[in-house]
């Protein structure tokens, strides 16, 4: 039998609960479609700042390295928001990413029909979205140097670097280019380039590329005007191709357009190694602990993770089936738009129901 | 008589047209109001690059700096794309906010009941919104240094800096915290301070600050977020205070939540030279020359050269009013929401309805 190690990584807040609701239903649904899954918890974040000191030790570094699929619930809780950044749980995400080397975070939006009324677009707006943000991920201003703080005349001064090399471009491209060809064959690529240096190489690269991909439609737009059209008609937008700081801002511009981030998947893949998969909210401190906490967005995680990072795609369509069902039974959780009919749950409840549902 | 002079820029596209509605109008109403304007119209973006090689000659700034206010309409052509950036309109728009030092940028974002229905938002979501974005216009990622585009090891590599010193921090602080005290006293500082050390210094730069205005709450929100929230709960910004490219992406959401961005104004201050006032939408060159235009937003922009750029408030005060009663008497150029009654005008036929308003 097939056997798959995952490394488990719950987090901070509501992280420990929706990661156990997401454990139950891999080890159900591996169980019936004929590979095994073993589970490997490791401290990321807060929880490992408590733990080690640090908020990604080297040992869990190291497990995930050495694991098929990381599964991560979510990161980050108020009281360390005074460490210097360096030490905060969010630091911890970024070495994760990029010790991993994962270029390409793949972040999908899609209206589900059952919960179009809890978003603050009119529905003829929001009817039918279905569009993807690939974003790079390990590079631009979040890694960029020099960077810092210095002392100036009297004063002080700090930056940070913006910076993008060919090829790193080119593999995001190519992973853009890629996706866009599987879906409806239509790439924006969206960046600065009437301002920075570094747009200017990111859509000349961009171009390059195309050719490989003569069959995607590319187009390039303003980061400004892709946070305009993103309200104003996001059903235009099959994939959008953008850096790392401007797909951190137009992701969630996005994700916020159905208007329920607890819903949310997303992946993020290198060449190669194991992927990451968690969802887009945050860690909620504010019902950590009161099973209060959607747990569908890592559910539909660990069901990207079946499909991309394992190649299970029958078990990952048993999962977001089962998410499917439960949601057309009415069950809701505490953040979720109520209907007719729809029963409030709790986060364990809304596991046995998705677990009753496979 | 108080006599001011106004450098009148039309830039390209649509701006002539909606140029020439505005002077009329700030003829009309200076009359009215005991003061005299002399324009002194000069070439900028696209028509100055045809007229004399280059997007900001040094005659135009020259007569900006000696002037009382600038009206800018619109800059930007698609035939100009091919040029280098340095050569394009929009370095020269960039060279005008920065020869005039221009560090505070704002961007009033208010619902016209009207014209609510025109927005991509719910009508519950967008009623009663009334926001002001305050950008820092002239430091950032957009003048940083250094930057540029270097050959490395086989390949190629882009950058720009972010930088931000704290006086420039401070003085685009006491902006805001200024404008919020005017309104409903509450200041939304918007940065990346848990990636970007240049956010950090802002924000500590902003708590410090704060203190010379306790009257006013201050609050922090990550960028990502903030992109969020614009969507989800637009009514809970009073005064959203942030860098020059946060600012550009932040602001341009924010004015898309309306639906009718040919409605809005917008002001660019330094300390004591002359202001800068010009709408919020482009140069539209896909209407240009066709009478399509709507003028509006220009004049409000005038409206705001009066009372800010002039201290002419009473004369502001009389533009706006004609604005509300045209608008109230149902007249619509092509990118308006029309409703019973209204009457389709072009850009000419709705200055002349402005003027008889007046
Ligand atoms: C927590 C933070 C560092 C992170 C980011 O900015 O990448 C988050 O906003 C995200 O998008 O995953
Ligand atoms: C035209 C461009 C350089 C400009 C900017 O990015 O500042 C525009 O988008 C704006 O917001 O005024």
């Amino acid at each position: 039998m097939t056997s798959y190690r995952i490394t488990l990584l719950a987090g901070d807040g509501i992280g420990p609960e929706i990661t156990a609701v997401a454990r139950t239903l891999l080890e159900a649904v591996s169980g019936r479609h004929g590979f095994s899954l073993s589970f490997d918890p490791q401290p990321v974040g807060g929880a490992a700042i408590d733990a080690t000191g640090e908020p990604l030790p080297e040992s869990t570094l190291a497990a995930c390295r050495a694991s098929d699929a990381v599964l991560l619930a979510a990161i980050g809780a108020p009281r360390f928001d005074a460490l210097p950044r360096e030490q905060r749980p969010e630091s911890g995400l970024l070495a994760l990413r990029s010790g991993l080397g994962l270029f390409a975070n793949l972040r999908p939006v899609k209206i589900i029909p059952a919960l179009a009324g809890a978003s603050s677009l009119r529905p003829e707006v929001i009817e039918g979205v279905d569009l993807l943000v690939v974003r790079e991920l390990i590079g631009g201003i979040y890694f960029g140097t020099p960077k810092g703080r210095i002392e100036v005349d009297g004063g002080v001064r700090a930056f940070n670097t913006m910076v993008y090399s060919d090829h790193e471009v080119d593999r995001i491209a190519r992973v853009g280019f890629r996706l866009a060809a599987s879906r409806r064959g239509r790439l924006c690529s969206v960046d600065k380039a009437n301002v920075l240096d570094v747009s200017q190489l990111w859509r000349d690269r961009v171009e390059a590329i195309h050719t490989e991909f003569p069959a995607v439609e590319l187009s390039h737009m303003y980061v400004d005007n892709a946070a305009m059209q993103l309200v104003r008609e996001p059903r235009q937008f099959d994939v959008i191709l953008t850096g790392n700081l401007f797909g951190d801002i137009l992701s969630d511009e996005a994700a916020m357009l159905t208007g329920s981030i607890g819903m949310l998947p997303s992946a993020s893949l290198g060449s190669g190694g194991p992927g990451l998969f968690e969802p887009v909210h945050g860690s909620a401190p504010d019902i950590a602990g009161q099973d209060k906490a959607n747990p569908i967005a890592m559910v539909l995680s660990a069901a990207m993770l079946l499909r991309v990072g394992l190649q299970q795609e029958a078990a990952a369509a048993d999962l977001e089936a089962a998410v499917d069902r439960v949601l057309a039974a009415g069950y809701r959780t505490g953040d979720l738009l109520m209907g007719e009919g729809c029963t409030r749950v709790g986060c364990q409840a809304m596991g046995e129901q998705l677990l009753a549902a496979l």
